[in-house]
C-alpha cells in the first residue's frame, strides 16, 4: 500500500521546479501594476500605505488609455520601458489576463502576481482561461502567484503589493504566513496589528495555478527572516510536495501552525465552489498534518496567537503544568475553567515556593495557584512581576509555563511613564531570565494601544489576547512539543508477511471477484492472513449439513454461532444469513435448517456451501481497527470505539502509517472507550500489549495486501482481558472505480 | 420534595426588604470619598474620567489627616458636612470600615459601597468584621454594596464610582450589568468600548454582604434604561430570590445572559477560595438557571456579544437558519464550520432570492449559500448591502437571521466620508426594514476604530465580534427563544401517588432503617410505589429454597436472575450475591445453593431470606433515569446514558422539577444515546411515549417519596421497542446528615 507513482498527490506540475525556489520573488525592486486605473478601488490599495513600501525602487502604472492615474504617470505597456520589471502585478479583466502575462514575458518579465478572478475558479470558461496561463508561464519559465489572489506583503523587506486594506502601522517580525483566502489574510494582518504580532511575509495563494501554498511554505522554511509559519488551508494540492515541505520544516525546527477548514459538511461544501478544489476530509488532513509536525488550530484567532507564541518559544512548552498569576478571582476560575478540557493542571504552590510567595503576597491573599494577587495590585504595580520572579527562583521544575494575567497593559503614557516604561524593563528582564516560558494574557480580547504596542516591541513580549484565545495557543505550543519526535521518527514502512503463495493466492482470488463477493476460499486465505500478521481469530468450523454443525458447535463449546457461506450472499445479515446464541446441539441444528431456508428463500439463485460454526464471546470492549488509503494522504490508521458505539461516540483517532507498535497504547489512551480497557463493572482490564499487536497486526495485513487495498477494518475487535479477536473483517479492494465494497466476514459473528 | 422553610436557598438575609429596592442608590448626586489619599490609586481611578461623572453634583473628599487630595479640598469626617451625602464611597483599610460606616450613618448617610477588601473573604478576622458591619447596616436600615468590590458604573445618569480604570468613550446604552468579580468587570467594560456597546449600568457586587447580586439583578429587571441584563455569577447566595427575580424577567420579556464558571474542578476550588463562597455544581446551576429562561455562556466574549444582541434582538432568534452574506470564501467555510456544532443549517438560496441574487451578483460568484460576494467588493462597496436585502424581501419565510461579514467597518473618515456615511445608512435602513435580524459580523475579533464606532452609534448597529464569539452570540440568542416558553411554563408539581397507607408504610418503614439497609418489605412497597408511579418493573418471584427457585425461573420464562434478599446485604453483587443468565433448572437450582453459601461464608452474620427470581432481559438500550434533590436548587431530573455507557459518556440532561412529560421526548433527544432508541443493528425503534411515561413516572416517585428524599434513581431503565423496564432502583434518604446511601435494587438484575 505504498504510493503509487501518481498517487497520493497526483501528477507533478509541469513547472514545479521553478517554483520550488521562490528566492527574489517576494523582494522585487521594481515592479508594474498592470491594469491601474483611476476608478479601481485595488489600484487605490496597493498604492496606499508607502510605510510597508520601502523596498521597492520604482512602481510603474500601466494603463494603455490614461497617460495619468492617482496622480502618477502611466505608460501604455511594459513594451515602453527601456528594462524590464521585476514582477508584474496583474488586475486587468479575465479575459486580458493571459494576454497581458504573454506581452510581459516578451518583456522579459518572469514574475507574476495576478489579482484578476474570474478564472479558474469560474466555470469551465475561466478554467480554459486559467489553462491558457498556464501554458504561457511553463513555456515561459515564469513564477506566478494567483490568480484570483490579494497578493502579498512582505514586512522584512518592505513590498507591499495587496489588494485589500493593510492597517497601518503592521509590525515587522517573525512570524511567516500562507493563506489560501485573500479575504481572511486581511483580518491576519488586523490581529496581528491588534496584538503587536510581527509578521515577516504573509502570502495569499488564491487559485494556485503556478505557485501552491506549500511553495510559498518551502520559501518560509528557508527563510532566515522566519522563525515560525502559521497557514490556512482550504485543502493541500499537493500532498508529496506538502509532506517533503512540513518534514524539512520539523527537521529544521521552525514550527508550522495550520487552520484547516472543513470540519463541518456545510464548510466542505463551501470550500468546493468557492476554491475550484476538493478539500479532503478534514479529520484525515488534521491526523496527516499532525503527523508531520504541523499544529492544527480552528481560529484566526488562534492561529495568530498560536504563532505568535510559537515564534517566541520555538520549542513549544514541554509539558501542561501551569502557574497562574492573576489579578481577579474571577479570571482565575475562568482559566481553571478554560485549562481543564485541554488537559493542563494547576499544581499547587509548595515548598520554597510557598513560603516565598506569603512574604511577598498581601495578607488578605490566599497563596495558591491560581493566584489571585487580588485588587491590591493598584496599590503595588509590581506585586505580579514579583510572584513571577518566584515561580521562575523556585517552580522550575514543578511548572511548565507561567502564566502573568495581571498585567495592566496602559492605554497611553501618564505622568509616570518612566516608572511604567522601567516596571516593563524589569518583566521583560525576569521573563529573559525564567527557565521556563511565562506568557502574558489579556482578561479578555483587546486591541492594544498604541502605547502598549511600543512597550510590547520594545520589549520584545508576547501578549496572549484573552483567555480562550490564550489558552488555545498554550495548548498548541504544548502539542508541537508533543507532536515534533512523533514527526522526526523512524518511517520505514510497516513490513508486509512475505511468501510468495499467500499474498499472490489471496489478491489474485480477491481481485479477481471483487465486485461481487469474497469466495470461501478467499475469505479463509484473508483470515489465515489476517492471523499470520499477528491478529487473533476465534476458531471455526465449516459446516455443510445440520449435524455437522451441530458436531463442531460441540467441538468448539456452546453457545455459538452460524453464518452462511455463499460467494452469492455479501451482507449475510441483511439475509437472516446469521444466528447468534445457540445453546445446545437441538438449537444448532434447527437454527442451520431455518436459516438456510431462509436465505434460501430471500434470494432464490444464491449457491449456498454451508455455514460457518464460532463460538459465541461473550460481552467484552470492542474496538474498531481500520486502514483507509486516503487519495490524498496515503494510508491511514483508524482506531476507536467499536460495535454498537461506533456510531454513537465518534470515538476515534486517525494515524498515517507507519504507527510505531510502541506507539499503539498511546494512541489507545486517547480514546474515551479506554476507560472501559482498564476493566469495568468488575472485569479484568485488558491486555494492552496484546490489544497493540492486534492493532499492529492490521496495518501489516493492510501494507501486505498492496496498493490496491482501498480500506481494510476490522469491527470489532474483541477485547476480554487478555483475549484479543478479531470477529469481523472487511476487506475492500479498488482495483476498478466502479467496485463496490466487499464484506469477507471470516471468522465473525 | 418541595423546598422545606429554609431550603432551598437558606434563610432570608436581615435587610433583604431594604435591598429588594435599589431605586436612587446608584443615582447619588452628592457622594463622599471616604479615605481618599494622595497615595491612592483607587482615588486617582474614581476621580478620574469626568465624561461619565455628569450626574454628580459634589464629591466630598475625606481625609482625617489632610485638607487637600489631588488638588481637591478635603474634610476630615462626614460630620463636618452641612447635610449628608447620598452615598459614600468607602475605601479605608478593613479594621476602619465598621467605624467609618457607624460614623455615616449618624451623620444621615444611608447608602455605601465599600471597596476595602479583607473582610468576609479574608478567614475569621475577616468575618468577624463583616459580621459587624452587616448588623450595623440592618440597625441602620443601610444599604451596602461589597466589601471587596469595585463599585459600579452608571452610564445611564453619568455617576461612575468605581476602583478600577474605565476606559474612554464607554458609550450609554441599554446593557446592564452584574458582576461578582471587580477584575473581569474592567474587562467588560474594555468589550463594550471596543466593540461599541452600549452600557446602561455595571455593578460589581463582591462579598455581597449586604446587596446581592440577585438584588442588582432585580434592580435591573425593573429599570427603565436597561432592555437586557449581563451577568458574571461564581455563585448564587440566595437561590429563592433569584428564582423568583429571573422569573419576572421572563414574564417581562428582558433577557438575562449569565456566565457561571466552575465547569472544571480547578475552577471549583478557585472560586472557594477567592470568593468564600460556594460554587454549586456548575451543571446544576446551569441547568437551573436555562430552567428559568436564562442563557448561559462561556467567555467574557461571548457574554458581551451575546447580550449586544439580544438587547438589539430582545425576542432571540425563532429558529436557526442562517443566510450569510461575506466577501471572502475563506469566511465562508469558518461560518460554516462554525454553525454546524451549534445546530444552525444554512439553507440553498432558491426561488425568486436565487434569481435576484444571480441578477445581482458578478457573473463569476457562486450563488448559493453562504455567499460569497468575493474581492468584487471593493469594487462594488453595495454588494453585500444589495445582497441583504435581497435576502430580506424573498427569504424572510426561509432563514431566521442573515450574517451580512462583508462589510468593511472603516478605520478613519477617507475623502468618501460621506458615501461612505450613506452607505451605512441605506444599510441601517434595510436592517430596519428586514423582518429577520441582520447581524453584522466582522471576520475576526478587533476593536473598532473611533470613527466605525461612531457609525456604529449612529445607525444603532450591533457588531458580533469575529466568526467564534458572533456565532456563540447567535447561538445565545436562539437559546434565549427556546428556553423562554419553557421558563413560562406552569410549574404545578408532578402530582405524588396518593393513598396515605402507601406513602405512610414506605417512609415509615424505610427511614426507620436508612442507615443499615432496606428491609424486603420496604423493597417491595417502594417497587409497588414505583410501578404504581408508571415505571414498569420486569416479574419476579421470592424463592426461599432452590427448588422454589427453580420452579418460579419455569414459570417466569428462562433464562433468570438470582439476586440475594436480605437486610444484612446492602451492596448484593460484592458478595456474590447476584448470578445472571441462568437457562435451566438445574442451573438454578445449582446457582441457588452456591450463591447463599457463597454470601453466607463472606458474610456469616447476615440473615438470609432466599432470592429474588427473575428474568434476564436481553441487550436493549440501558437509561440512567434520577432525580436529586440539589441543596440549591431543589429537585433536578437527570436522564442519561445508562449501564456501562454511564461513565463512558458523560451523556445526560438535567432539568429542575416538573418536567411536563409531553416535554420528555424532547428531552431525550438532546442525548447521544437517542440515536440507539431510534433503533440500532436491526432493533425495533424504542416507544417514546413510553419511555417519557417512565422518566416522568421517577419524576412522580421522587415526589411522592416527599421532602427528605436525597436521591432516587434507575439505572438502567431498559427499553426494547416498545419494552420499558427499571432493572434497578436506588434510594437515597437524608433524614439525618450521616445516613448512608441505600440500595434498595427491588426486581433488579
Amino acid at each position: 500500500m505504498s504510493a503509487g507513482k501518481d498517487a497520493p498527490g497526483g501528477p507533478e506540475r509541469p513547472n514545479a521546479a521553478l517554483t520550488r525556489d521562490l528566492g527574489g520573488f517576494f523582494a522585487p525592486r521594481r515592479v508594474a501594476l498592470i491594469g491601474a486605473s483611476e476608478s479601481s478601488g485595488w489600484t487605490r490599495l496597493v498604492l496606499a500605505g508607502t510605510d510597508l513600501s520601502a523596498g521597492l525602487d520604482d512602481v510603474v502604472l500601466v494603463n494603455p488609455r490614461r497617460g495619468t492615474v492617482h496622480g502618477r504617470r502611466a505608460v501604455p505597456s511594459l513594451d515602453a520601458l527601456d528594462a524590464p520589471v521585476d514582477l508584474a502585478f496583474v488586475m486587468v479583466g479575465p479575459d486580458h489576463v493571459a494576454d497581458v502575462v504573454e506581452q510581459a514575458l516578451a518583456a522579459g518579465t518572469r514574475d507574476f502576481v495576478v489579482l484578476s478572478a474570474g478564472l479558474g475558479e469560474a466555470g469551465p470558461r475561466g478554467e480554459e482561461r486559467q489553462r491558457r496561463l498556464v501554458e504561457l508561464c511553463a513555456a515561459g519559465g515564469a513564477r506566478l502567484l494567483g490568480p484570483n489572489v490579494s497578493g502579498f506583503v512582505n514586512a522584512t523587506d518592505g513590498v507591499r503589493l495587496f489588494g485589500l486594506p493593510v492597517p497601518d502601522g503592521l509590525p515587522a517580525g517573525r512570524v511567516g504566513v500562507v493563506m489560501q483566502s485573500g479575504g481572511l489574510a486581511t483580518h491576519v494582518l488586523g490581529l496581528a496589528r491588534s496584538w503587536g504580532t510581527g509578521l515577516s511575509l504573509l502570502v495569499t495563494t488564491g487559485n494556485e495555478a503556478v505557485i501552491t501554498a506549500t511553495d510559498a511554505i518551502g520559501h518560509l522554511v528557508d527563510d532566515e527572516a522566519t522563525d515560525v509559519i502559521a497557514v490556512f488551508l482550504e485543502s493541500v494540492r499537493d500532498p508529496v510536495a506538502f509532506r517533503a515541505t512540513a518534514l524539512r520544516a520539523a527537521e529544521r525546527g521552525k514550527p508550522i501552525v495550520a487552520l484547516h477548514v472543513g470540519s463541518s459538511s456545510l464548510g466542505r461544501e463551501a470550500a468546493l465552489s468557492h476554491t475550484g478544489a476538493l478539500v479532503g476530509d478534514h479529520a484525515s488532513t488534521v491526523a496527516a498534518l499532525e503527523d508531520l509536525g504541523v499544529v492544527p488550530v480552528r481560529s484566526i484567532e488562534d492561529l495568530v496567537a498560536t504563532a505568535a507564541l510559537l515564534g517566541r518559544h520555538p520549542r513549544g512548552l514541554r509539558g501542561r503544568r501551569l502557574a497562574v498569576v492573576a489579578a481577579s478571582g474571577g479570571a482565575c476560575e475562568l482559566i481553571a475553567d478554560a485549562a481543564e478540557p485541554l488537559d493542563f493542571t494547576l499544581p499547587p504552590f509548595a515548598g520554597p515556593l510557598a513560603k516565598a510567595l506569603v512574604e511577598e503576597m498581601p495578607a488578605f491573599a490566599d497563596v495558591q495557584n491560581p493566584l489571585d494577587v487580588t485588587g491590591f495590585v493598584v496599590k503595588a504595580a509590581d506585586l505580579p512581576f514579583t510572584a513571577t520572579r518566584l515561580v521562575a527562583e523556585h517552580g522550575s521544575d514543578d511548572y511548565d509555563v507561567t502564566i502573568l494575567q495581571s498585567v495592566v497593559l496602559p492605554a497611553a503614557p501618564g505622568p509616570d511613564e518612566d516608572v511604567v516604561r522601567a516596571r516593563f524593563g524589569r518583566l521583560a528582564q525576569a521573563i529573559r531570565d525564567s527557565p521556563v516560558p511565562v506568557v502574558l494574557q489579556t482578561g479578555a480580547v483587546f486591541a492594544l494601544s498604541p502605547f502598549a504596542l511600543e512597550i510590547v516591541r520594545e520589549n520584545d513580549l508576547v501578549i496572549l489576547p484573552g483567555i480562550a484565545a490564550g489558552m488555545n495557543a498554550l495548548d498548541g505550543s504544548a502539542r508541537y512539543a508533543e507532536l515534533l519526535p512523533r514527526a522526526l521518527r523512524d518511517r520505514s514502512p510497516v513490513a508486509p508477511v512475505t511468501g510468495g503463495t499467500v499474498s499472490g493466492t489471496v489478491s489474485g482470488t480477491v481481485s479477481g471477484t471483487v465486485s461481487g463477493t469474497v469466495s470461501g476460499a478467499a475469505a479463509s486465505e484473508l483470515e489465515r492472513l489476517l492471523v499470520e500478521c499477528g491478529v487473533p481469530v476465534p476458531p471455526s468450523r465449516l459446516a455443510r449439513t445440520a449435524d455437522e454443525a451441530a458436531e463442531a458447535a460441540a467441538e468448539l463449546g456452546f453457545p455459538v454461532v452460524l453464518k452462511v457461506i455463499s460467494e452469492d450472499v455479501p451482507h449475510k445479515s441483511d439475509v437472516g444469513g446469521v444466528v447468534l446464541d445457540l445453546r445446545d446441539p437441538d438449537a444448532v441444528r434447527s437454527a442451520f435448517e431455518k436459516m438456510l431456508a431462509e436465505v434460501a428463500s430471500r434470494l432464490p439463485d444464491a449457491v449456498l456451501d454451508g455455514a460457518l460454526v464460532a463460538p459465541m464471546r461473550p460481552a467484552g470492549v470492542e474496538l474498531l481497527v481500520s486502514v483507509i488509503n486516503d487519495p490524498n494522504w496515503g494510508p491511514l490508521l483508524t482506531v476507536g470505539s467499536g460495535g454498537v458505539l461506533t456510531e454513537l461516540l465518534e470515538d476515534v483517532v486517525v494515524r498515517p502509517l507507519p504507527v510505531p507498535e510502541r506507539d499503539i497504547p498511546g494512541l489507545l489512551s486517547e480514546l474515551r472507550v479506554s476507560r472501559l480497557l482498564g476493566g469495568f463493572r468488575g472485569s479484568a482490564p485488558a491486555d494492552l500489549a496484546r490489544v497493540a499487536a492486534a492493532v499492529h497486526g492490521v496495518q501489516r495485513l493492510a501494507t501486505t495486501l498492496g496498493p490496491e487495498l482501498r480500506a481494510v477494518e476490522v469491527n470489532p475487535l474483541w477485547v476480554h482481558g487478555d483475549r484479543v479477536e478479531a470477529l469481523d473483517l472487511l476487506v475492500d479492494w479498488a482495483p476498478r472505480p466502479e467496485a463496490e465494497k466487499v464484506d469477507s466476514e471470516s471468522g465473525t459473528q
